[in-house]
């Protein structure tokens, strides 16, 4: 599993691409233009460890209420622009690290030009977000990427025969929209360039990012859209960004949930987690409980989940049902109990350590994990 | 996407491997001597989709119990043996179409002789359960799988020198353990086996079942051990198991969480769903919501969520916040609704049909849902 190299940008001190660790970024559900819930929201994202945070802007009011967002917060902030080349402006204005944008749906070559002139004086990156749902018809994609940067663009389109035919999938056309809008902001010698290519269909999804890997230079924020509420959602998601991370494809991802946006923050870590791509906070192992249990696993292992979400100690905590299996199935935990008739054992590192009551077993285990001294990393 | 080819087996009427759909599968949670909630639970199940169950046999007194269950259910029951080759014959005269058994596990090799001849008389398949907690040691692993079936064994261990060495993986571990239960049934013109290679780690699970794949017929059931809750347990679940069944591997998956069985089968589905490997049930495409939605999207999501969760019909059903990508975001939906300002549209197939009061929204959908016709096919 090694990492496609890419070229990384900076959202403010935020480092996307290369090397950096791949971050988790989140989007406001509040209206933009109210600023203390929009604030609020940020906060308590920040809490959980988001680390990129876009705001839609649907209007003036909303790129000029960005600069005081912009002041209250700490991680960097993200404009969503659609079709308005003066919001964009005006979110750049407001100081925004980046803009969210797709230079194609602006049309007049001209606006989209200022923006890059202004992007580029500020040093801020844009993201093309290239979304199944909105692609631009085929026949408005124009000319396309430029095999030498900066030229005039060569059109690599699929012939129009090929178009034409049932052989030109959805995947073209996302690639095909991708290399267009990249081929605008290249042509104006802009390449501070992020990209996504979103659908709601886990294969669409995949193939696009396969396809564009190969072919530019850029880091990818992956994400799959509309997926859904947070149970159905996270599983689609961490399966379509399982699948390309796994691969070493992709440097920022956003799970997108019809759920709290802290939501997505935890479910993209716990993607991250389970890939060992990123430690962040405890991880639990937890039998699922069977007729061999001598505890109510799952009581327990839910309690210690949620005493756990806030604590930054990465560490792997293992809750184990049986006497027989429990220390060996959690051999690597840092920490662990496994059930006995009326007790349960803690053990640290796989070796025996304590013995106590069921009753108390639950906070027995906490007061171990909060004595553990480990380092208190984020990545 | 082309499906590995393996060689089927049959719980009852339930096929796995081959051309069968891919079945979700569970473990009850119960006292498998306690009849009444053992069945109830497993009765349960089955509304949710449940397609095999398995229950543990930790004596012998679970081991006769299983009669009384198999008479009360209508899906293939798994006898889950360690160790006890009595409670495997027991078992077996009880009824069960499948035992989940590790040969290497019972050691006397008369013994296992025993379990084998009555499973072929009963016709019964056997599933190796090979769990990265519980490898035997590399010494005691015997004999391996004899290239030429029913012949002697040939020693397919690597060198001594190989596993003195930090280079022996616990991939190899694995691969290797299940080459050694498999040459172990073999040997004894044994050959209706399925297959599971279960780590917590996600990469040794899918590196496992990788090489496995290329060295053997048989199909595979596709788990992550002790993956944890709901929530961290079924994305951990589903980067797995999704990673391997989009490669074509995966015959049978049992997702294993500490919480209701029930959620268990949800996320198998989800997670097949997600793949279009199986259609059950309505799948949800539903926005995140953020400053340009116009009504509350989460709220509205997770009701629809809630109340399909039991509807048969396999539709996609999108909710949506604005007007503006609606339509077009979910152009693929059976049926949608995307929010205006104190209304909302729905949309059937991407068409607009009907125009509804936002305080309406909510059963109007439904209605729509319930009035769609379609097959209601579970396949």
């Amino acid at each position: 599993m090694s990492r496609r190299i890419t070229k990384p940008v900076y959202l403010g001190k935020q480092k996307v691409g290369g090397t950096a660790p791949i971050s988790v970024q989140s989007m406001t559900k509040t209206d933009t233009r109210d600023i203390k819930s929009t604030v609020n929201q940020i906060k308590e994202l920040e809490e959980y460890g988001c680390e990129i945070i876009r705001c839609a802007v649907p209007d003036m009011e909303a790129a000029k209420a960005l600069k005081e967002i912009k002041k209250s917060i700490n991680i960097p902030l993200v404009a969503d622009i659609h079709f308005h080349h003066e919001l964009a402006l005006e979110s750049i204005r407001s100081g925004v690290d980046c803009l969210r944008l797709n230079p194609g749906n602006i049309r007049d070559s001209q606006k989209v030009k200022e923006v890059v002139t202004l992007a580029k004086e500020r040093d801020i990156p844009i993201r093309i977000g290239v979304n199944f749902g909105s692609l631009p018809p085929v026949g408005q994609i124009g000319q396309t990427r430029s095999a030498s940067r900066g030229k005039d663009g060569v059109n690599l389109l699929p012939k129009s025969s090929k178009i034409d035919s049932n052989s030109y999938t959805a995947v073209d056309h996302m690639v095909d929209t991708a290399l267009w809008e990249i081929g605008i902001l290249e042509s104006l010698d802009f390449e501070q360039i992020k990209i996504s290519l979103k659908a709601f269909e886990v294969d669409t999804t995949i193939e696009a990012y396969r396809r564009l890997a190969k072919l530019v230079p850029y880091p990818f924020h992956l994400g799959i859209t509309e997926s859904g509420t947070a149970k159905s959602g996270s599983i689609r998601s961490a399966i379509g960004l399982g699948i390309l991370l796994y691969e070493g494809i992709g440097d920022t991802i956003r799970v997108s949930l019809s759920d709290d946006s802290k939501e997505e923050i935890i479910t993209g870590y716990e993607i991250l987690k389970s890939l060992n791509l990123r430690t962040k906070g405890t991880t639990l192992v937890a039998c699922p409980s069977c007729g061999r249990a001598d505890i109510n696993v799952t009581k327990l292992a839910n309690m210690v989940d949620e005493a756990l979400k806030l604590v930054d100690k990465n560490i792997k905590v293992a809750v184990m049902g049986c006497e027989v299996n429990g220390p060996g199935e959690a051999k690597d935990a840092d920490i662990g109990i496994a059930g006995g008739v009326g007790k349960a054992i803690i053990f640290k590192k796989g070796v025996k350590s304590r013995v106590v009551d069921e009753s108390e077993m639950f906070e027995a285990l906490i007061e171990e994990i909060n004595n553990l001294e480990v380092e208190e990393s984020n990545v």
